[in-house]
């Protein structure tokens, strides 16, 4: 089980220590993607060195492979993918529901599983017209994209599934609505996610392991009303937490709303997770609105083609790859302390990518996490000291 | 400048210390290879760790990217790849000359230029009959896989680009023959690259680092006389070091015979490097024969198709796709301290590959190096005991 206390407010941004059995998280914090039980590129030595607090895998994605038996065998995931850190589960709830592309369009309610990490920031590419998914009260049913062999899941067997992977917080199956769903489909969908709640608190009970934590997932897509019935019915029901899950909107002016519809109807005492987001701008408007952890794969799959994180760049993106980086002998950021910044030059760096070395998206990687850690440390700084408001304005002022 | 003592002898196998301006290598040493100023998926933080002594980057490829120029402008090889140890570079003579397709099957001289590693145990690919190069007195001339440019290698630009990369060991341009050249076409190409000798050692002293040294490469195929006549021709002009190059023949035994016929012949207070050479067998061959260093893909190539260096299986190689390894815990070897093997299990690696997690290539790397490193100190300590013959037949006598 976790423990969690705020140790310093700043607004509706706050600072705290989540304590998990396998460590401490400083919160605001980022989670980590590693999918398959790796953050690819990287081994748990680099993301030690970097400074990762928490990891979260996929069960929909470790249940296909290599299958959670394997894992428990290994004695669970910390020891199979040698992290000794706090790790989370997500349910797999978004990776089996599209949210790009709902049935109003024609597309059917999941046109693809693709065989790629979750990006609930990103789209689903559409390889067939044909759902590989189909849901009902019980669960969900749907084909393995790897070999097309059946499976379902329900509530009971998402919770049986992370209690043998054993990560320190978990999450229950969900369904994942679409910014283009209309509010009535949202709400059986949101509905069916609350029935799902209950049934994995009690399957928790039973099964869950006496280190885990299991944290309630809102939804409601970005309709105001839904996100507050949501949020104020699985805050009743005793989760440890809570995750911000599904459609945040069309836009980012949406996302703002649904956290602010959403958050205050939390219980202050309880850890808030906002699932899929973890851009620069977005993490300061997510933190700004009391949330203190988040996921996203996008500075590591952005390290991968070569676009780095930095301050002072537009949107801080740093294309590596642009020709005038050939002969630019500096670190991809001066001041920054990390494995790639002290040892290789942009230089270097692009000459890498331009080559295709497998190493050019280890070194980008280490970077793009090592600035977001050190990102969240500034974040947390900046609300022990009461200025938070401050440094989100000097990183967004940079912004063009 | 490098120096080189041999502190002790077991038959004709040797250890010895050179030492070169950027540290120690102890021999019989594997060189490691990073074409590209890159050792694919390792860091160099991977390679201290796991022992690495040497590198060895390949010339062609650098001068057609990034560009001597760039890495001269990063102040050398050394800083720009980050590696403050010692450095070798090839002079791209085997990546411009066919070894595995002689004019004699009607492939032209070479059938194609890859863009891979060089691998003089492998095999060239051929994806035109047109010859990218042709081959005169003055030197070499070529197109450019990337992108269709013209180039001209000469003894002395070589040794031009390789002062502006400025490794510790160089190579001159040498002319590389097929095992199915004759003797007519091999003496030809022979007594051209001792004139390239020449002219690469005249360069030398003109365009040389102070800090670095020039070996001279042996040729003459798998002709007794050729091989005798190169050594001897070779070994009178004042090289710090000796490199056997170019065709070992057709089989192993061919390639024992080379080494006898060669290395006899050289001056015992200089090192010898074996070019392309570093499977285990070969190894204990070359060293049993007074070989002091060796260069090799296989141990970084085969970790990046799953293929795992151990003792005790046949040809020393463990494929870690296989499904009986799903549910094996064990480390990749018991007694290995290698990072890999202290935190991460058969299946773990497995479930990586099959997964085609990056971290996979990069574990099995991991593990491969160090696999070599300790392989080597063990055949160091050997010498110095007298057991060299007892430690060679104990590896041989595992072999199926």
């Amino acid at each position: 089980m976790l423990t969690f206390r705020v140790i310093a407010k700043d607004g509706e941004a706050r600072s705290g220590v989540i304590e998990t059995p396998h460590g401490t998280i400083h919160t605001p914090a980022f989670v980590t993607v590693g999918t398959l039980a790796s953050v690819k590129t990287l081994s748990p030595r680099d993301l030690r060195d970097l400074g990762t607090q928490v990891i979260i895998a996929n069960t929909y994605h470790l249940h296909l492979q290599p299958g959670e038996d394997i894992i428990a065998g290994a004695g669970g995931l910390h020891k199979f993918m040698g992290w000794s850190g706090p790790l989370m589960t997500d349910s797999g709830g978004f990776q089996i529901f599209s949210h790009g592309a709902g049935k109003e369009h024609g597309v059917g309610k999941i046109a693809s599983i693709f065989p790629e990490e979750p990006d609930r920031g990103g789209h689903l590419r559409q390889k067939t017209g044909k759902s590989l998914v189909t849901v009902n009260e019980e669960g969900v049913d749907f084909v393995s994209y790897l070999d097309g062999s059946r499976h379902r899941f329900t509530p009971e067997t998402v919770i049986q599934i992370q209690a043998k992977l054993g990560a320190d917080i978990i999450l229950p199956l969900d369904e994942c609505t679409s910014p283009l769903h209309d509010r009535g489909y949202t709400r059986v969908a949101m509905e069916r996610t609350h029935q799902w709640a209950l049934r994995a608190l009690e399957a928790f009970h039973r099964y869950g392991g006496p280190h885990q934590s299991l944290f309630g997932i809102v939804q409601g897509g970005a309709f105001e009303d839904l996100r507050k019935e949501s949020a104020a019915f699985i805050q009743e029901h005793g989760f440890s937490g809570f995750a911000i899950g599904g459609s945040l909107g069309r836009s980012k002016h949406d996302m703002h709303n649904v956290l602010e519809w959403t958050v205050p109807h939390l219980p202050e005492e309880r850890p808030r997770h906002l699932l899929g987001i973890g851009e620069v701008e977005d993490i300061f408007e997510a933190v700004k609105r009391g949330v203190d952890t988040f996921d996203c794969v996008a500075p590591t799959r952005m390290a991968r083609t070569g676009t780095l994180l930095v301050s002072g760049y537009p949107r801080h993106r740093m294309h590596i790859l642009n020709s005038r980086f050939r002969t630019d002998y500096g670190p991809i950021e001066e001041d920054c302390p990390c494995y790639t910044c002290s040892n290789f030059s942009r230089a270097y760096l692009r000459h890498l990518f331009a080559a295709k070395e497998p190493s050019a998206m280890t070194l980008a990687t280490i970077h793009n996490l090592s600035f977001i850690e050190r990102l969240m440390g500034e974040i947390r700084s900046a609300i022990a000291q009461g200025s938070f408001q401050d440094l989100m304005d000097m990183w967004t002022c940079q912004e063009t």
